[in-house]
């Protein structure tokens, strides 16, 4: 039943394979900054804290690899890789929060050797892994009190075990009430079908009733009356709340709106960028026209049929419910709202 | 560039096998009422016009192969054959209105011969499917009205000549008014794909500009100010002018009014059933959960996952902006100026 997105494991960084669950369950071992460059950009890791996970061991991974002698020789290889793995995908805010704390470590370290340097960068690698573990129990806790017995929750994508270091964001609320909930409705997720593949995986793994939906069935499920909450995680959130998440976010929190559902958006506080000023500022990622053409590998429509592929779009506050952070819920986000969770220590 | 959804050739009925559209193009004979009936339930002929078609000519096949050699005999023949083909699939009102329009026919038949009354009922069915291609053109033709000089279009599952005897009704409305149409963004409609398999296909022989995407990137299209206007089929529509279609359709008329963006249905009068006062009274088919955990024949989750799989929702009249038929369009659909259009002649 263990299972985790990404692990050290003697010397060596280990993602669980997403691309190839549920029916196959296998670690990538990654020896590289190249290795998890591409695995995250191919997606064989993904969601928002567990990119900024890889991310930050991709760093240890180059800094370990360098044949820099001198500690600015390994510091000038280190910037290398991190810019590499800066450019994997654009959207996660985690990604570059992760990257960052790791530059903190090697321009700021008064370690004298490369090695020692090398030693700071596994250990605050290590730390990240460990502190999102926690982080990811804490959100599962402050969520507790959103959900009431009996609930029935829909979810989007994929933000559990899978998306992050511990228990997942909003699987994390949902696994942490799993006595008091009915339900879980898992959207597919379509192009990936991270809901089918991964978000049903966990579900099953942890025994809690699931059913899976077609992405388009959501809104006719909340006119029936047969959704008591929607969940999300969330790759990046703006300085007032507009949160970017994955493509379909946006028209199940305007459904949820309209059904008068509350929309819960649960996320670590390295999720947030106050540095845009709302949605508008959020790079989207546009990716391979194939995922659409494409499912599993096989054509669903013309060969060369020109598509959209956004991987997210963006959900305004005015939508969202609540964000449920490690350091507690944000009601009615906005700025405001924002900045007083985020000061609090 | 000729294609049919149904035809009558050298006295079999052909159906365009829509489960293996786009990458082969197929016609399917059907020579007995059970083959219809397995066509119709299979959606190789799929779309509420089109299952019409497709059902009276089922009661033509069963009338021809009946054994009986009185008229008494074979009206008892052709009425067991009707109640197979209702049973085909229960949502679209199209199919029990052309089985309404046959039983009409071997009711009230002056025909002294079993010979005579099946050539009333062949002329019936030749003339239900020729009345439809007239139909979709005086659908395409009123609805000319609703679209602008540039207009960008989003449409939902297929509506068009695959679902239809003549040119459809929601791409009949497109097709009509192509040189007004700037782009026209095809949902791909999970778990069958009609708009990534027919729509798109469709689309590509008539050479019109289009994108496919998937059903969850349309709010976030919308919020980009991409579509101008949403224009749908229907596969029933109550008195009150609540309107079944395609499941995620309602998702979509919910997105659309958020944006105020105009929502229109095409259809033709035949789709509207007076008999149910509004959209909790139209039988909604639930199908396979197998549809939704495969794709092509491929498990996208774990084998036995629990789903759900409406093969269509209600869209309330009030989000609904008109109603484009045969005989006009119908604005603010509502009782009265339903009934008022219905009226007409």
């Amino acid at each position: 039943m263990r299972y985790e997105a990404v692990r050290f494991n003697n010397g060596s960084v280990e993602l669980l394979d997403s691309r190839k669950l549920p029916l196959v369950e296998t670690y990538v071992k990654c020896r590289t900054p190249k290795d998890i460059f591409l695995a995250i950009s191919e997606m064989k890791v993904r969601g928002a804290p567990a990119i900024g996970i890889a991310g930050a061991f991709g760093v240890y991974l180059g800094a370990a690899r360098s044949k820099a002698k001198t500690v600015s020789g390994l510091k000038r290889d280190i910037k290398k890789v991190s810019d590499l793995l800066a450019s994997s995908r654009p959207t996660a805010r985690n990604l570059f929060w992760a990257l960052e704390r790791m530059r903190r470590v090697y321009e700021m370290s008064p370690a004298k050797t490369a090695d020692a340097l090398v030693k700071d960068l596994l250990r605050e690698s290590i730390k990240i892994l460990d502190e999102d573990r926690d982080i990811c129990r804490m959100i599962g806790r402050n969520g507790a009190e959103l959900i009431k017995k009996g609930a029935r929750v829909l979810t989007h994508c994929n933000a559990g075990a899978l998306a992050t270091g511990g228990d997942g964001t909003a699987l994390g609320v949902i696994f942490n009430s799993r006595k008091k909930i009915k339900m879980v409705y898992a959207d597919e997720t379509r192009p990936l079908l991270q809901g089918a593949r991964l978000t049903v995986w966990e579900l099953e793994k942890r025994k809690i009733r699931h059913t899976l939906i077609c992405d388009n069935a959501a809104a006719s499920l909340m006119a029936r009356k047969k959704v008591d909450l929607v969940v999300v995680g969330a790759d990046r959130i703006a300085a007032n709340g507009d949160t970017a998440n994955k493509i379909g976010t946006y028209g199940l929190a305007v459904c949820a709106r309209h059904h008068g559902i509350p929309f819960y958006v649960a996320a670590p506080v390295s999720t947030f960028d106050i540095s845009v000023k709302d949605g508008s500022g959020i790079p989207i990622e546009e990716r391979s026209q194939e995922e659409v053409r494409r499912i599993g590998g096989d054509l669903i429509t013309l060969p060369g049929t020109p598509a959209m592929n956004p991987a997210f779009d963006v959900t305004p506050a005015g939508l969202i419910t609540a964000i449920v952070t490690e350091r507690g819920i944000i009601r009615n986000p906005g700025k405001r709202n924002i900045q007083r969770m985020l000061s609090l220590k």
